[in-house]
């Protein structure tokens, strides 16, 4: 597994003695030594009494109770130090449950399952037709779902929850999507809808912007390089961005922070979607490249074919020199360079990580953004701002979501029941 | 006095018992009690003891070598609710001290120092001719500090520091300003500059952004009214901001956040003094508004003029039902307008609040910009974002400046020295 970077909770370990909490004081230091142990890897019980600031024996036993819900488990002999005996290592387990994550975006939908530790259990996508009409579509998904559940509990894995990963301005609390100009949705109910599909005994349901979540994805491997501060721009239909700030996901005052795909930034204006003109995802987003690339009836351009295999063939087009194609990249690079450009002005972040096609193709793009945005930006060398393509390509949104489904046992360790097998 | 919302500390009072510490923690205690004071006013020992969750004794014993340094006092009697006996509140005093903050900008230097309470003692402007070079414009600037110095000590009041806001890229730790495109600076040495002009006896010189420092001293407004996340705008020749998250000043990376003067937005794209050409700051910019009211030989596009003069003059007109100058109000409105839309859209804040001219002309401009906002800003509402006219005018930056200049009295009140009557 990578070490996911995720902000550990600022409350320090709790202490307090009133019996009335205790309850939930034992819940949150369970919580902060799971996050402990997902941030820094492996660790004994005396490092995590040094880090907590508990005695050992509360460490001790706190982590027995995750041995014995199985989130936890001793592992490998871990030395401390050149001298001192060696010291048994406390881990992540958590495989019999996961977090199951679904992007919902206008060419696929992509079910992810992570296991408590980060890693991936599952992986599927199917495709999606641009007309298909909502109800259709919450089908498809929810069928997509359904064969993901089955699937994880024929491994013995429970789901513990199911994050929608889905493009547009978001109402988390209701879980409605309130308007996805692409995907032609205007108060769409995402979550009853599913839930409904799904029946009684599916796992708990809830909705997040696909961007958002694609960062917090980002961020759990960008952390472990230093990065605490970066925008990821997804590079689908839709140009969103999701923003990370020392370490926190930012949501603005009411949650819809990181609307870059309708900035007006285009010269030559062409309508989009939302019904406005000139748009930065008419300029970058997938349809554009496809647009500059080759003529309507090309097979790249189809759209019942699978996105990655198109990208390809786009990827093989530009590696033989085809000259329409490197010119299509060019404009695309320009105008990404445009726009985070002006990001980089406004949010002088330490790195930009470019997500989606533009990971896949990032190849062919990197040098040219790079040369535009050291050009645009104010702040001498971008204000030192690095320019990185995803390594999760376009995993990133259903990964995100499936950390997010995840949260909850981060948030109450205790809510998770022992196997009936544990106790024996 | 106003009282100031200022983020406090996240330390929590200090407690710790180790002798060699014990300096460092009584510091950090008489700092925390000076910012809660700022933020919530006059209050008594016993709330203070609360707030803190330090023993009353210890905090008496504070709040006594405060007074002692003059920098609070005992204040009006308090009842602390409808029975027990009344209490004496604490209150900030710090009359005998004084921070200096002088912003410098296309038109005017401003110096503006505050006392401790956040009140103005002095606020005073010199016209400064565009086409002056750094070494007459150092002087001219350190001339109205001297005077200002000299102005506040005759009346017993002491400059703890001079806080300098400038335009452009700003290298704080160096005092230089890297790129100021309107002034024509590049490189320029400020800090270096005003001291050695000030001489040996001056008080200590730090730089910041003015923008930047604008956004301080509109927050020290906007969050008593529960506003935490803002933008602030300048409105000046060149256009920059100010960003404040959940009560924080937002730096990025590299303290270069807010550079939104140059946003390629122009869909009629003019020259810019940064070498680009459809810069924000060419639509929305006092240029742009002198361009578009008056011709050349109008006085009130004559730059020896005051400037407030000349935008009084530019409100008669308006008020007049001049064509034209309602015209570039217009025109003026919608630039901002769509700069404020993507702004939103990126930032989802709380409130942008407009500074500068669009000030002072804001009852000519907020209708529009309002309306071009909630058009262009994707999620509903525009996120909720108030549109704000700046209750300071002109005076932001220089009084941002002045509260930062104060910054060390909060970092460490025991490095203000008793008066020598105080003793008595």
């Amino acid at each position: 597994m990578v070490y996911q970077h995720v902000p550990e909770s600022a409350v320090p370990a709790a202490r307090h003695q009133d019996v009335a909490n205790r309850a939930s004081i034992r819940r949150t230091n369970l919580g902060l030594i799971l996050r402990r142990l997902r941030n820094v890897g492996p660790r004994s019980r005396t490092l995590l009494a040094e880090d907590l600031g508990l005695p050992k024996a509360t460490i001790s036993n706190l982590v027995n109770e995750l041995v014995e819900r199985n989130l936890v488990r001793e592992g490998d002999v871990q030395r401390g130090g050149s001298i001192g005996r060696p010291r048994q290592a406390v881990e992540l387990y958590g495989r019999t449950l996961c977090g199951l994550g679904v992007e919902i975006s206008v060419d696929y939908a992509r079910a992810i399952a992570l296991d408590l530790r980060g890693d991936m259990i599952l992986d599927q996508r199917i495709t999606i037709s641009p007309k298909q009409d909502s109800d259709a579509l919450l089908d498809a998904v929810a069928a997509l779902l359904a064969r993901a559940i089955d699937r994880v509990r024929a491994d013995g894995v429970d789901v513990i929850g199911i994050t929608v990963a889905a493009p547009g301005e978001i109402d988390q609390d209701t879980g409605v999507v309130i308007f996805a100009a692409n995907m032609g949705w205007s108060h769409l109910p995402i979550v009853s809808g599913l839930t409904a599909r799904l029946g009684p005994h599916a796992p708990p349901v809830t909705l997040g912007n696909d961007a958002r979540l694609g960062a917090i994805a980002e961020y759990a491997v960008a952390g472990t390089f230093g990065v605490h501060n970066l925008i990821y721009i997804t590079g689908e239909v839709g140009v969103g961005a999701g923003i990370i700030t020392n370490g926190q996901l930012f949501l603005g005052a009411a949650g819809f922070a990181g609307e870059v795909g309708h900035m007006p930034l285009d010269p030559d204006p062409q309508p989009c979607a939302c019904g406005r003109r000139g748009c930065w995802e008419t300029m970058v987003g997938l349809a554009a490249l496809m647009r500059h690339a080759a003529e309507p009836d090309d097979p790249v351009r189809d759209p019942t074919r699978d996105l990655e295999d198109r990208l390809a063939e786009i990827r093989s087009r530009a590696a033989a020199g085809d000259s329409r194609t490197l010119a299509a990249l060019d404009r695309i690079a320009h105008g990404l360079g445009l726009g985070i450009g002006l990001l980089v002005d406004i949010l002088n972040p330490q790195a930009v990580v470019l997500g989606g096609y533009f990971a896949i193709l990032s190849d062919h793009l990197l040098d040219t953004v790079r040369q535009v945005v050291d050009d645009r930006a104010m702040a001498p060398n971008a204000g030192g701002c690095r320019l990185l393509a995803s390594t999760l390509g376009f995993t990133s949104a259903a990964r995100g979501a499936a950390q997010a489904a995840l949260e909850s046992v981060f948030a109450d360790p205790g809510s998770v029941s022992a196997p009936p097998d544990s106790s024996s």
